[in-house]
Parts: structure tokens; C-alpha cells; sequence
């Protein structure tokens, strides 16, 4: 599914990989360093926001200020700016902080340029590994230690043959707990604590399912563009767009996602 | 802790590390392979073998036949051969083929030298991310994305401020399950799903607890020299010497290490 590039898809493209770039550069001084600086965003709660967090997305919004200034954004860390041009970029900066505050590699920076109807072009990044997860725009690419490579989901399979992944117990209500257990039992294999990265190994032919609640759009736009773009679908735990958060279920391919979905309603 | 090496310590240390490069070199040609040959090791139960589990194991034999003869070898996949040199390699060519079916990349390769009280030199290597954590004979090293580094683990901190990691629920019983919750209950931050890549953080001075159970000698021996060598302690859950596996927790330091036993074996 190629899509030839208009001068301002080629330009939004070009935008993203030099926000994750930006955003590789302030973030990995900072990782797994001695004197990182954790603040505790919500009494009671444990969302830790790092230095390199707050860093790297003002030198996102410094880059966009230049080149997009037009364009409305949505970050996790200084909120929503109104934009005029009809293009909002949806950025998360270090999503999966309690991964990136225990050294693991699997957080990554989230980058998503999105109309009305949700995202069209995401950038999954992973700066340690220096792995890059690309989709939207009719392009579908990986960028990483295997060099550059085309992306795509995994065939069609039963689900007590697929791998799923998610950040349950993490996130979510127990009511929305048992929701996924009730799919995971199901599946051949089940792996927590990957954050974001789970995404991209939908994406990268991987694993089959994600399945997680509570999510903000900035953490499932640039997933959601990746996947679909390798022939995925991401939707909510009612089949309905998830482009705003919320209950969120991402598979590898069409049958997989009715399998889950059947599953998962099943109250 | 420097410490002069002999020659045959030298020997040891540039044969571990042949291993380890030989074992990437089989292994990162099938890592996220559309082609992934999976057995199942025990009927009924989930314990896949990948050909590059094998092929990686091979290629360390033949190594240590033409280089280090006399020694035995305490392998994953191929067992166990009598040596007569007093020197035994103990190695897991892939230690989590869970997150290697997933692609995830926090499987590693196990390798320590050993005399009969235990580890003497142990080396924990991730390829695809190029990460290699040693320890042993008086080094301590890192290499990989960060370049060059030395190890080190986490300075004393109470254990509410602690972080802990565990492959729990996916192993152990019950039993073993409740005594890790104890544990983890009192800690600031709990990661699943990690693999051997926990103990690598353990000394890398990232996180300050592993707590398992139902490991092997060949699951432990490697990351118990790496941790050691960092100034961490690895023991069984009564305090006991943990090299032949079995419930095991490694700490940061001592003084972390006494919280976490003391509350393991509140029944």
C-alpha cells in the first residue's frame, strides 16, 4: 500500500523523525544516570515525570514552533495548543516512565501527527536500542540494530496460538483486569511490563494482541498510526475508533481483533 | 576490588567472551525470524526451545573443545560433561525464550566459569541491543550503547524506596508467589517480565531487587558473578549459597538484601 508523498506529507514525515531525533538527544544523557530527578506528578499516585521527560518535549515544541507553526499540540507534559492548519501533533515524550526510572528499555517517545479523525502519520522510537518504528502516509518501516526493514503484522491464527502483551496490573480497574484476563487465558502466552514497546511488536510481526485501559490519546496515537500502517487495526474494547484513549485494543490483523473482541465482552 | 590476573584467568575471561560473541552470532540471524522453529520441550507445559537456543549452545561447545578441553560444561541444551581441570561452564544460550518468541529484547545469554563454591566469572550479554554486562576475577564492566563503562550497584535505601523485578507470575507455585508479594508489597516499584535483563540492571545500578524461585544453576551462575562483581549479593530465600539455583533473590547490597529476606520469610 504505497501513497505517493504530497509536499506536505514529505514535509510532516520530515517534521517527525527531527522531533524524535530532538527528543533521542535531550532523553539519553539522562538515562539510567546517576542523579535522575523523579517528581511525583499526583499525590498518592506514582506517575514519576523525569527531567529528560519535561526536556525532551519543550525541544519537540521548540522544533515545531519553526517549521509547523500552524499546527494545534497535544503533549503529555505542557498540555494542548490550539492549531489553525488543521494538523495537531500528539506527542508523549517518555512513555513507560517506571520502565525508563528502572533502566529497562522498553519505554520509547510516541510521536503522532493527527487530524479530526485521529492519527495519520506516528513515529514509535526507542533511543537506547536506537530503534525506530514508522507508519502512516502509505510508508511502513523499521530503522534499528537489523538496519531498515519494511514492517508488517502477523498472519492470521488462532487465538490460543497468539502472544499478548500489555501493562495490566499496572493500569486499569479491576473490573477492566478481568476483561483482559479473559482474552489472555485464551492465548498461548502472556508478557507484562513492555509499555509502548508492545506496540511496535504488533507492528514488527511479533506478537498478536495488546490489550490495556486508561490509556491518554498521546499513548495510543503513534501506536495506532504504526500499527495500522503494517496492516494492523487498533480500536477500543468496543470496536469504535481509540484514537482518544480509554480501553484499547490493538491486533495484528482483522480475525485476531474479532476473536479478542468476542472474548472480551463476553461479561 | 582490582585484581591481577593470571595468565589462566586472562584465558578464561577471552574464552567467555568468544562464547559470547559466538553465541550472538548464531542467535541474532533468527531473532524476529518469520521463520522461528519452536518445540515444545515438556508435553503440557510452555517451555519453547528455538533453534538458535541450540545452534548458540553448539558453537560454545566447539569453542571451549578446541580451547579449554580439560574444562567441563554444564549446559541448557546439552547437558552436562565431566571436566578435570576443576573449571565448569555453565551456560544458557537463550535464558528468557519467552521474550525472545516475542521479539522483546530482554532474553540474554548466560555464561559463568565456575569452581565447585560457585561462580567465578559470569557474563550476561544482550545482542541484539549489543549490551554485555561482566563480572568476576576483579572486573566489573559494561559495554553497549553507552560505550565502555563500569558496573555498579544501587547504594543502601529503605526498602519502600525500593524497585524490584521478577518473572513471577510465570514462575513458581503459589506459595512462592505469596512470599515474593510480601516483598514486593513494601517496595516503591514492581516490573514483570524482565528476564535475566533484571539482573543485569541489578548491577548496572538501576534497580535494587530480583526475587524468583524454581531457577537453575545455569539461570543464575551468570548474572551471580555479574551482580557479585558490582558489589551486589545474591543468595537463596534463607540466606543460603544460590548457585545451584532454585528461589533465589539478588540484591543491590547487603543492607537491602537483609529487608528484603527479613520480609520474605514473615509467613
Amino acid at each position: 500500500m504505497t501513497q505517493a508523498q504530497t509536499p506536505e506529507t514529505q514535509q510532516l514525515i520530515e517534521t517527525a523523525h527531527a522531533l524524535a531525533d530532538a527528543a533521542r538527544a535531550a532523553i539519553l544523557p539522562v538515562f539510567r544516570g546517576a542523579d535522575l530527578s523523579i517528581e511525583n506528578k499526583l499525590d498518592g499516585g506514582f506517575d514519576p515525570v523525569t527531567v529528560a521527560d519535561k526536556a525532551a518535549e519543550r525541544a519537540m515544541r521548540a522544533i515545531l514552533a519553526e517549521r509547523r507553526p500552524d499546527d494545534g499540540i497535544l503533549g503529555e507534559e505542557y498540555g494542548h495548543a490550539e492549531g489553525t492548519s488543521g494538523w495537531t501533533w500528539v506527542l508523549d515524550p517518555i512513555d513507560g516512565t517506571r520502565a525508563f526510572m528502572a533502566g529497562a528499555p522498553t519505554w520509547g517517545v510516541l510521536i503522532a501527527v493527527s487530524d479530526e479523525a485521529g492519527p495519520k502519520f506516528g513515529i514509535v522510537d526507542q533511543p537506547y536500542i536506537g530503534e525506530r518504528f514508522c507508519g502512516g502516509f502509505g510508508l511502513s518501516t523499521y530503522s534499528g540494530p537489523m538496519g531498515d526493514r519494511p514492517l508488517g503484522t502477523r498472519a492470521t491464527r488462532d487465538l490460543s496460538d497468539a502472544v499478548i502483551m500489555t501493562t495490566f496490573p499496572e493500569v486499569g480497574t479491576p473490573d477492566e483486569m478481568g476483561a483482559f484476563q479473559r482474552v489472555a487465558e485464551k492465548c498461548k502466552l502472556t508478557r507484562y511490563g513492555m509499555d509502548c514497546y508492545a506496540y511496535a511488536l504488533i507492528a514488527a510481526g511479533q506478537i498478536d494482541l495488546v490489550i490495556e485501559a486508561g490509556l491518554n490519546a498521546y499513548d495510543i496515537q503513534a501506536p495506532m498510526a504504526v500499527i495500522e500502517a503494517a496492516g494492523g487495526i487498533v480500536t477500543d474494547w468496543n470496536g469504535n475508533p481509540a484514537h482518544n484513549g480509554g480501553q484499547v485494543i490493538a491486533a495484528a490483523n482483522a480475525d485476531i481483533h474479532a476473536q479478542a473482541l468476542a472474548a472480551i465482552q463476553k461479561r
